[in-house]
């Protein structure tokens, strides 16, 4: 199994009022990381590909602070469904994960508002991906 | 049963490229409602009280745009842990509900480094907010 | 002489780890403003319309923190360029300035990529809306 | 004369409904770029210096987008003044100045509430750097 990793640097302003990583800021992470799989996995622009996220789930198990420099981002995606890409991530810092988290992003055709089936194409990429 | 609600304004940095407010931005709603909250139930500034977001879950299920102006955010804490402080949301615009979410707020010992118990003028205005 | 002014509400994601409103964020309250003078003067979307941003330009004063709960953004428009507009604000808490600033916008042509005169309707009415 | 410079990565966040990076998020670079200076020349946490923005200038030059990875930002003190530390800025995608801007930061004694002189192996340091 292979995942998709990417490493996101940590900005002061990703800092909140307690001193560290706000809350909102790892689902921003979660998206640069996608951003960056779907680039690399599948050549694509993400902002491009009509798709909806349906869904994000986030378990915070560390925070993470700015002295830390930079957060890597793994990200998996086990099983396909048929209009929906279930993503899983996690965020680790060089000591421990910072939270692991997923996803579910679904494909649209925009013209007749509803969901549309994955392109067989970018199926078998992303299964290959996953079974390297 | 009485719901905390909110309204926040949308804001044209809150939008991202595909022209909606961006997935991340619903998690920085739910937090500005969950410190409005516990300014208004419990009379408290959620950042010097010592608690961790421990989980965030989302199901994004309209998009939101800049011309609806606000959202309204609802939030209601119907169960209380012994240490942890789950709390439930919808956002909603004027036409349908946007998300609903959950969250779940532990309080620690930050001496001792474990969980605490909620106190129990805490739980007893949490729960009568609840059945008002 | 008559002023633009809007009221924007202060979010906990808006205080960075000094435990002020961070120094973009002033940023984001002066395009906030400025996207509702455009709606308000003009009846148009800021974002649809043909222009950039030249400069920025801001004079911190005061911090402001959570717990004001707004700040209201005064805008003015003293003087139309050819094709820009400099816009001037000042960002004040119930208290005080919080901050002054001024910005350039510019309007341009796309096709041709260069600037375009400021079409005279809107001379007009922004004119006549400093003048009231 | 030698200047700071450093890497930072264009997030899909920074993007706003203009497909472009926020004209707020150059503000946010620049202040990675100064927290990372004060880092790196000076061994300090800028949130830790008692200090304040007083202000902040922005000329936009060219567009950012997110298929330009990330930008450089270059920092230059050329000379200080007595409390204050003047901070010129170049932000540079591959192929282009996108903004020039500069700031100034003051140091403060937060008990006196005044501005105190910037400690002289600081002044010493900061003209080496600029020197070497």
């Amino acid at each position: 199994m292979s995942r998709f990793t990417t490493t996101i640097d940590v900005r002061f302003r990703d800092i909140d009022a307690m001193g560290h990583v706000n809350n909102a800021v790892y689902a921003t992470y979660l998206e640069q990381a996608r951003v960056e799989y779907f680039a690399e996995v599948l050549g694509r622009s993400l902002d491009t590909t009509a798709s909806v996220l349906a869904s994000l789930s986030i378990d915070y198990r560390a925070p993470v602070e700015l002295d830390q420099g930079s957060v890597t981002v793994a990200v998996d995606v086990p099983e396909l469904g048929t209009s929906s890409i279930p993503m899983e991530y996690e965020i680790r810092t060089e000591e421990e994960i910072a939270a692991t988290a997923d996803t579910v992003q679904v494909l649209y055709d925009a013209e007749n508002e509803e969901s549309r089936p994955i392109p067989s194409d970018w199926r078998g990429t992303i299964e290959s991906y996953h079974d390297l």
